[in-house]
């Protein structure tokens, strides 16, 4: 064997560990018994040793340096140049730092969850700090630089490859003031009917598990489960997703479902070619929600595609205190005031994120002390969204992310909706007549589509590469917002 | 650290890998989607290098080295035991002979199923002949020895340390005539009563798991689910154990559980202090066999204990077709001719296993040609059960052992059943009212005097010296088939 080939077999083992741990998430969310959660910390930490060693692995590096990434086909240059991004990624951490920040993120979690669940910033403050800090001096040393910017592009590298915080802040400064003006505009007008009727869990679960199979989700290699928060997990032949069920209801299970369907059918959609190995992923982050995104709303909460539904719904419940197919529509679309992000429609989400994005970057420039994040937090949620945080549970203590150190996360959230609304634009060019498909419950003209275009490349291509040529134009929020003011804009008569 | 806690450290983390593997395999036959079987063997095959070179790592063999036995207290010289047998065993082994195995019998599993459905021995004989030769090579090679016994017995040792060939030999030559007599007298007189009824699955399955509490098992830290086969998976606090329902026959059902029960309470009462190190799982397979033997026929069997059983499934069922709960006594331990080891009542089960005994320790040395193991299973069969195998799935292709290369294993069935003889006796003279509490569905007497003899102590003590101090008396085969004439005599009034 070459250099490349010892490369490929390490990995393709690498990849199976993963898979491995990945599916261990899923067992701890959903079928784990509960007595087991200290064994499964153990495990965990084993399983993640394990997998540490092999990325820090010498014989990586000695391998790395021996391939002529010349001689290979481009398939093989991109395996690598994910190898490398790792390698290096992970010898430019300190081994000291890596296990301090695991250690301190498992115990900021747990005190994340207490400090929310008794509404009391002041208690988490302390530990964040700290987290704070670490990762502060982790992005430092992935950047080898201590500037602002630097610092924080080296985490949110990690997860959107190639896109920097002055891309997002341009592409943010463009969105915000005509989302605040959509979202102020709906708001003023009358809301849409809410639901009435009956939503039994099972119900839930049946016209789930038919969505699932209408957007092209195969449980020949995947299953759907009842969990806590609804997730995607694994990759290849094994991609599992979850969703959750409320009596009041019906829609935070069936587009829970469709959502976790678009990131599971971008898994299985993957070249077969790329399993276990590095290509085998979705291309990063905002790539995966622009996928989730795009099933669950451009799709799954289009007017034609709510007109089958309605149907489907009837079918399953009964009378549902709604009189047509457009109240319908209007009633999956319609806006609420809230505090939570992953309650929000597609008008306020990505609201939610920015300011996110503006208070870690703040946070990790050390341009904003912990101590003060809470009033930050709460003044910048009012400039936005009109009203005033009632209490840190729906503030600055909703999310875990923070807490577990995952800074550089939340704009690929926004990233993802920016993408889906320019491969819809695309798609929609592309296939004129999809809403007469969606109009009979048929996905898969579109789902088609995005396979061909994004999924089955898996990690062959930088994340913006890959939109950009999907879409046949540079990455722009424009489709996003045209999209949303038409949409919104119609069915709040404004 | 020095040597000894250096050493606990590493095992720690490798029986955390270990569970890991074992959930792989609880998962693969209970949710995992069946298009995911090719990316499973690649995630075990993953894991299983891993825990490989854990397992033969040189830095064990130093740490053990510089460890001064006499120094630790008995808890931590049983540890370095286990260690030490396990690090030997495997260094005896040739890495290339290691592999040679594992990739035959990976190939000769998937021979021997189709063999199985076709009924062809001539099929899977060539490769039964390879398998058993690099067995014995493997057995000659831990053995340090190429004497037929020794091989043997170095097999046997991997699955009941301390017990020889000739130990059992002289056990079932002092049980199979009394087995087989008992077998026919029982098989001249008339039939007990089968059931008649209808038996719904989800009805099944809510009665097993009445019976899995009732035993004591403990679903915060384990749950019951269907498989294809019954099984008992993983130690400490997460032991799932599976079950399966027949709508003819809920005895398969609710006796499996209750089997299944007994190894899953024997992990779940092992000391937590030696959770996840080698103590942390149950001394032998003879001894893990005695335990669920013994909650199954024993206690779950036993008159007292059918009389609250017939109640239990009158309740779920109706009328099962059979008058008084002495009808449903006989009707739960009733035998019936029949070929498969795994369906057998408590009298022919043994002599399933004998047969395999002999028949496999003369292949392995050499006195039996594989070519001619199906004529000499027929033979056997015949003398034993006195009427003729009809076909190789009801004869030597029925079990899968053999092709797994799993010689050796076989005995400690009967074993268990020995083991469980003797503490069945101790504990009626221990708890001498105990029928009165399994007449009324309370087990906890029963399984606390185990737990407290037996379960707790997991691999501290060997095997025999760990039976022998909770019989209090030598290992014997003598009050097995004491119980085993005077309850099936009585049964069938010979």
């Amino acid at each position: 064997m070459n250099a490349f080939e010892k490369l490929m077999a390490f990995q393709h083992q690498t990849e199976a560990l993963a898979q491995i741990a990945g599916r261990l998430g899923w067992d701890q969310e959903t079928v784990m018994p509960r007595g087991a959660a200290d064994q499964r910390a153990e495990e965990f930490a084993a399983i993640e040793a394990v997998l540490h060693a092999r990325r820090t692995d010498p014989h990586v590096r000695d391998w790395l340096a021996e391939v002529d990434d010349a001689a290979l086909d481009p398939v093989g240059r991109a395996q690598i140049r994910h190898i490398r991004r790792d390698v290096e990624r992970a010898a430019r951490v300190p081994e000291a730092l890596a296990s301090q920040i695991a250690r301190l993120t498992s115990r900021a979690q747990g005190l994340w969850a207490e400090a929310r669940a008794n509404d009391d910033f002041a208690a988490f403050a302390p530990i964040l700090e700290q987290v704070v800090a670490l990762k502060r001096e982790e992005g430092a040393a992935i950047a080898q630089s201590a500037r602002a910017g630097a610092v924080y592009d080296a985490l949110l590298d990690g997860f959107e490859p190639g896109t920097s915080a002055d891309d997002l802040e341009r592409m943010f400064a463009a969105m915000r003031p005509r989302l605040v003006a959509l979202r102020a505009a709906c708001l003023e007008r009358p809301a849409p009917d809410g639901l009435s009727g009956q939503f039994d869990a099972p119900a839930q679960m049946r016209l789930a598990r038919r969505l699932a199979e209408t957007f092209g989700y195969d449980t020949m290699r995947g299953r759907l489960d009842k969990a806590v928060h609804p997730f995607s997990a694994g990759s290849g032949a094994d991609v599992r997703i979850t969703t959750r069920t409320d009596p009041d209801d019906p829609f935070n299970c069936l587009y829970s479902t469709i959502h976790e369907v678009g990131h599971g059918c971008y898994e299985q959609a993957i070249d077969p070619a790329y399993a276990l190995t590095p290509l085998g992923q979705g291309a990063s982050m905002g790539v995966h929600e622009s996928q989730s995104r795009i099933y669950e709303n451009q799709l799954g909460r289009s007017r034609a595609f709510a007109g089958w539904l309605f149907d489907r719904m009837r079918e399953s419940f009964g009378d549902l205190g709604i009189h047509d197919a457009d109240a319908f529509y209007r009633t999956v679309n319609r806006l609420r005031q809230g505090y939570i992000r992953t309650e929000a429609d597609e008008v306020q989400y990505n609201l939610h994120i920015m300011m996110r994005f503006d208070l870690e970057r703040a946070l990790i420039a050390g341009d904003l002390a912990v101590a003060d994040l809470e009033a930050a937090w709460n003044d910048r949620f009012e400039a936005d969204f009109g009203f005033a945080v009632d209490k840190p549970s729906n503030g600055c203590l909703q999310d875990v992310h923070w807490s577990v150190g995952l800074f550089g996360y939340f704009p690929t959230y926004a990233l993802g909706n920016v993408y889906a609304g320019g491969l819809h634009q695309a798609m929609r060019v592309a296939l004129p007549d999809l809403d007469a498909d969606l109009a009979e419950g048929r996905l898969a003209r579109a789902t088609e589509w995005l396979r061909d275009r994004v999924q089955r490349h898996g990690g062959l291509h930088e994340p913006s590469q890959l939109i950009e040529a999907a879409v046949g134009a540079p990455i722009s929020e424009a489709p996003l917002l045209d999209y949303l003011e038409q949409k919104f804009g119609a069915i709040y008569m404004l």
